[in-house]
C-alpha cells in the first residue's frame, strides 16, 4: 500500500515513541521529534508506509548513538513471552484444534509492538487471557487450515520479538500434523524498533523448529524490493506465507503470494481499510493468492 | 501549560484534518503537512499548546487562500445546535436543578469541534443524549453554584461555533436566577478553525443575554498577553469565570483567576494532567482561584 497522508503525523508519533524507549535523555527526544518532522516535507507518498518508517528509525539511530537501542526492551520481551510459552504449549494441546489456537495466540502476540501501536503490553498474560475471548474480526481459518495440509514448504515472515515466541508455537502445532513441511523463518536484516532480528529467533529456540533467514534489509516489514534473492525465490515458490504484523501487512498487500496475513490492527487507516476496528485481531487470505479464492 | 513533545504530532494531525475540512484539494492537504512539519524543528516548548496551533493555522490560512476556510462548517454547527435549543431549553425548565441541567448540557456542548477531537459531531441530537447519561468525571458543581449565588459579574469564554448555543442556554438559566448580574461573553477575535467569533454570537443570539466582546486574538484559546486591555481587566475583577474548553484550559491553566473550567477532554496527554480518560466530561474549579478552595 502507499503512504497516506495521516501516515506522516502518525510517522512523528511513532518516531516520538521510538526515542523515548531508547533513551531518557529528553533532549535526545527534542531531536529525534524535529529530524523526523525535517524529513516530511518533500517525502514521495508512493513508498510504503514502512519505508518512512525505516528512513525514521534510521534517523533515530543515528541520534541516539546506538544501532540497537532497543535491544534490552527486546530479550525482555522474549524473556516475557519464553516465560508463558509452556502454559501456551499446554493450552494448545489440550484444544479440540491445536493449530486454531496456536494460530490464536500467534496473532494475539503481535500486540507486542513498539511501533504504531500504543497498547500497553507490560501484562502480557492478561492481554493473551482478555484477547483469547475475542474472535477473529477477519477469520479465514477454513481456507488456512485448506493449505496447510496441502502445504510442503512454508514461509513465515516474521515481526517483532516475544512475538516469536508464539510464533514458534505455531510453527511446531503446524510442523506436529504435517513432519515434512520446510518451514523458512524471516527475521529482520539489522535492527529496526523490536523487530525480530536473528539474534532473537535463537534466543527463543526458532532454529530448532524452522531454517531462519535474515530478510536482508533494515526495514521494519517486507520491502521485496530490498530483500535477499533467497527471500524473493521462497516467496515466489512456498505453498504458504504466513505473513505477520501490520508492517508486512502494509509491505506486501497488493503483491500477490500465497499469503495469509496475520495481525492485530493497530491504527485507524488500517482498520479501515480492512473493514475492522483498531485493535482487532486478523486473519485474512491475500485476495490474490495464486491457490484461487474459491471457498473450501 | 506548556508545550509537550506530543503536542508537536498532534499538531500535524489537526493540521492535516484542518485542511481537510477547508478544502477537497490534496494537494493543498500536502502543502499544509509539509508546512507545519518544517515549522516544527525550533518551535519554541516554552509556548503554550495553542500558540503553537495559532501559527499552524495562519499557515493554514495563507495556503487555503482564505483567512476563514471554515465559515460554511461554524454556520452549520449554529444551525444544529439552535435545531436542537428548544428541546434543550424544555429539558432545563422541566428538570429539578435548571443550572445543573443547563451547566452539563454546555459542557456537552464542548464536543462540537474541529480541532484536537477526532469524535464524531455529525448527530448533535444522539450526542447530547448519550452524554446526559454520563456523569461529570471531575463535579465542582456545588463550589461552582456556590460561587454564582455570590456573583455580580460573570466572564464566560467561549469555545467554538455550535457550542455557543448550548453557552447562551447555560447563560440564560443563570441570570434567570441572578437578574442583576453583569455577564460577559469573549469570542476570538479573529477566525482560527471552527472557534465562534463575533458573527457565530450575533446569530446565535448571544447579545441578547451578554455583552459581546473580543478577546483581541486570533488564538484558538485565551492568551492574556494577546488579548486586548478590557479582556485582562475582566479577567482580574470577574466574580467568577467560565473557561469552556480544552484550549482554553490549556492556555489559562496555572494563571489564576476564579475560574471553572467545563470542557471535554480530547486528547491523552489533558487527560493524564486531569487524572480523566479521553472524552470524560468536566466541571474543575481552578484550584489557584482567590475565591479559595474550601468545601462548601
Amino acid at each position: 500500500m502507499k503512504t497516506h497522508l495521516d501516515c506522516l503525523p502518525c510517522l512523528l508519533n511513532q518516531a516520538l515513541r521510538a526515542a523515548r524507549t531508547a533513551t531518557d535523555d529528553e533532549n535526545i527526544h527534542r531531536q529525534v521529534v524535529d529530524a523526523v518532522a525535517g524529513m516530511i516535507p518533500g517525502l514521495p507518498l508512493d513508498l510504503k508506509p514502512p519505508e518512512l518508517a525505516q528512513q525514521a528509525y534510521r534517523i533515530i539511530h543515528r541520534i541516539v548513538g546506538d544501532s540497537d537501542p532497543y535491544r534490552r526492551e527486546k530479550e525482555e520481551s522474549n524473556r516475557a513471552a519464553l516465560a508463558v510459552y509452556p502454559r501456551l504449549k499446554q493450552l494448545v494441546e489440550q484444544s479440540a484444534d491445536g493449530i486454531y489456537t496456536a494460530c490464536k495466540l500467534a496473532i494475539i502476540g503481535n500486540s507486542i509492538d513498539f511501533g504504531p501501536s500504543a497498547f500497553d503490553n507490560s501484562n502480557l498474560e492478561g492481554i493473551i487471557d482478555t484477547a483469547m475471548k475475542q474472535p477473529l474480526a477477519i477469520n479465514s481459518y477454513d481456507r488456512f487450515l485448506d493449505r496447510l495440509h496441502k502445504c510442503n514448504s512454508l514461509l513465515y515472515l516474521g515481526d517483532n520479538a516475544g512475538e516469536i515466541v508464539l510464533d514458534r508455537l505455531l510453527i511446531e502445532e503446524i510442523c506436529n500434523g504435517n513432519r515434512g513441511m520446510e518451514v523458512h523463518f524471516v527475521v529482520r536484516g539489522r535492527s529496526v524498533i523490536n523487530d525480530a532480528t536473528l539474534e532473537d529467533a535463537l534466543m527463543v529456540g526458532m532454529d530448532g523448529v524452522a531454517r531462519v533467514i535474515s530478510s536482508g534489509s533494515d526495514a521494519p516489514a517486507t520491502i521485496l524490493s530490498q530483500c535477499s534473492e533467497e527471500v524473493n525465490n521462497l516467496y515466489r515458490s512456498a505453498d504458504v506465507i504466513i505473513v505477520k504484523g501490520q508492517g508486512n501487512y502494509e509491505s506486501l498487500e497488493g503483491e500477490g503470494g500465497n499469503t495469509f496475513f496475520l495481525l492485530r490492527s493497530k491504527c485507524q487507516l488500517i482498520a479501515d481499510l480492512l473493514g475492522v476496528k483498531v485493535g482487532d485481531f486478523i486473519l485474512k487470505e491475500n485476495p490474490e493468492a495464486s491457490f484461487g479464492s474459491s471457498q473450501p
